[in-house]
């Protein structure tokens, strides 16, 4: 099997010029489902596809899946599929997702390619809407394809402007009639990039991910008394953002001392509301939204109680009126040990040194692994940095990575 | 004299009825510079001037004099004034600014009523943009007319949406070419609400107001990094939001040991912003807004030293990369003994409970006691509540009030 570095490369690179961001430092990309630029990489998308002689289908939102079948293989066999997402953060960069999508399409290129003896299907795929950028809900197109949410309730999504899904996807040519069935996957692998330096610090060229991380969400309201900056003393002050900066530092507190021995745990307040807002007037409300994530769901409780001791005490201690809604729950998931196998192995195989670790990012495979076997390929990322222009794989890196992913590919289609 | 409280609480109350804010708790009032509102609350207010036989003037920048010149007195000879400013914060309440002016206005007509034996002309003043709410700059009115600012200036001043305080006041029918000079007045008197509670809990109607704080105001920028949330370990974070909340903690602290002794000192972050302010990504930058004040300099630069030792502290022990601008430094301003004892005595004369304060807000009162003598007198705020509809003082306390702030106007006036 010979993978095309530069056949790779042209196809990411030309992926990466639909919603290029110009004027940054790096190589930007905004790509949001149902814009222009969206339509213009589905098109380029199916059109690759199409070059290599797989057989399109695009289902009610827009996932996209392009179907090689092996002379005389049963067309209904299960097939091995791999992809990822072709939408990004708004201004990320040009490899988190694409190099999934663009890998799987250059494996079963290879593979087409060789004189490997495959038995199953393969299927390329591409998940709308992975990073929630536009409907504010992430791994939307796999949670479609494998039955966690229903095609209608995700077509209802609206965006900012208040335009549904549907609409968007009509828009651009991308509202299909097909089904897209992750259950009827023989097994299903997933290339990323890492977003971290483990790969880096371990001189790794390939991660093989053993689990993907749990994530809770909750806001947290904090309500104090807004009031006169000038003529409200310190003693007479129930100042809401004071409460609120205790309350971030213990949970950094106890996010830090549970990572001291999981290596795992993260908690995070990304995003605060302070009102009314002004300088001149003592905060009356904070409002702020965590993301607490870790391979152990035990421990992202933990943390989520850390975080209600912290506002217990606060009301206690500073007479503030908090609330803790815990919105999202999604538990870890272990990966399968088969896919595991098959990776660690297709790594030695191809001679790619490999090391074994967990996902702290959610990633479509975490739905897929529901409902059939999965496995999560990482690339290394220079400097750990995503979700921006500075995001970097090398190309070498991305081909390597490809190779390890179209060998597993082709062993799990083999067996 | 006779201060006429249902005269009184009636222009408050249609003044009040200007830019009312409906839905809220209390009596809520918007009523920003150059608005439709602004102009119909100064187009009452001459309406007012005018119906008590006043002189009006008003200046480039939008200021309203009423002069009353008592027969026999040369208009030439240096007035008594009195006023304070019609213009709100953002929902604010209708007794901030108002009492002051119409104060001013049932002081004249009841000294005029009289038969006191005034040898000075009196002026009611209604000075613009007090608050800042729609041009950003607070005693914008009273600086002009005290020099400090030119008109020039002011009027090239842009609300949120670019346009200048000049065509605003055009807008309005309140550009005006008269000249407002406060150094040519003999002296300067204003009522306004105390916005604390220190007169209820002393059960006095007055107070005397001995100095007026100084007010430092800085912008901090904490500059962390911006990260993934799952895939930045705890340990590999440079968090700027958590870096602020520390120094948010510390400011408190320092300015709650210096108010342990001096009773005056406050310091408040009350505005905030975090970017990028997104859930999953780890804060890279945050940005302060500080409002420290005291009636004694020295000690507000020893709050803003603090700030600097608390900065030093964070880029030493978390990596942050920090700025302290203090843009802003207003000195604490003495007020006149002269207007001091007169207010005494008129309170002891009207047999009204009075007890001397500092103000530990801003008033056009700090101007232009820097270009004459210059008193300022509180009202009892129920609940120390201001800037807000709940706002309130009871209409016996308005009268009460007025009825002293007449007494000082008269003996100043005679003497």
């Amino acid at each position: 099997m010979n993978v095309d570095q530069e056949r790779l490369r042209a196809d990411l690179e030309t992926n990466g010029s639909f919603g290029a961001v110009s004027g940054v430092e790096g190589r930007g990309r905004t790509l949001f489902t149902g814009t222009e630029s969206d339509r213009r990489a589905r098109e380029y998308f199916v059109e690759r596809l199409e070059a290599t002689g797989l057989d399109v289908r695009v289902d009610r939102v827009g996932n996209i899946a392009g179907q090689w079948t092996p002379v005389g293989c049963d067309p209904a066999t299960p097939p091995i599929a791999a992809g990822s997402h072709l939408d990004s953060v708004d201004t990320g960069g040009i490899f988190d997702g694409p190099l999934g999508v663009y890998g799987a399409l250059e494996a079963v290129r290879s593979i087409r390619e060789s004189d490997a003896d495959v038995g199953r299907p393969l299927e390329v795929v591409c998940f709308t809407e992975e990073e929630g950028g536009r409907f504010g809900r992430g791994t939307l197109g796999s949670s479609v394809a494998t039955g966690r949410c229903s095609p209608t309730d995700a077509l209802e999504l609206v965006d900012d402007d208040g335009i549904s899904l549907a609409d968007r996807l009509r828009d651009i040519g991308f509202a299909g009639e097909d089904t897209i069935d992750a259950s009827g996957w023989d097994g299903w692998l997933e290339l990323h990039i890492e977003q971290d330096t483990r790969l880096v610090e371990a001189n790794a060229t390939v991660g093989v991910v053993d689990s993907i991380t749990g994530i809770a969400n909750a806001t947290v309201t904090i309500d104090g008394e807004a009031n006169h900056a000038g003529s409200t003393a310190m003693r007479d002050r129930t100042d809401a953002f004071c409460a609120a900066a205790e309350f971030v530092l213990d949970l950094e507190r106890v996010a830090t001392e549970h990572a001291r021995e999981s290596g795992t745990t993260v908690g995070t307040a990304g995003e605060l509301t302070v009102e009314p807002n002004a300088r001149n007037i003592v905060p009356g409300e904070a409002r702020l939204e965590l993301d607490i994530r870790d391979v152990d769901h035990d421990r992202m409780n933990d943390v989520v109680s850390g975080c209600r001791s912290s506002l217990a005490r606060l009301e206690r201690e500073r007479g503030v009126v908090t609330e803790l809604d815990r919105y999202r729950d999604v538990p870890p998931t272990p990966l399968s040990p088969n896919c595991i196998a098959a990776v660690e192995m297709a790594a030695g195989d191809c001679d790619v040194s490999a090391i074994g670790l967990h996902s702290a990012a959610m990633h479509d495979t975490a739905n897929v692994a529901r409902v059939t076997d999965a496995g999560l390929l990482f690339a290394p990322s220079v400097g750990g940095v995503s979700h921006s222009p500075q995001e970097w794989t090398d190309w070498s890196d991305c081909a390597t990575a490809t190779h390890v992913l179209a060998d597993v590919v082709r062993v799990l289609a083999t067996s």
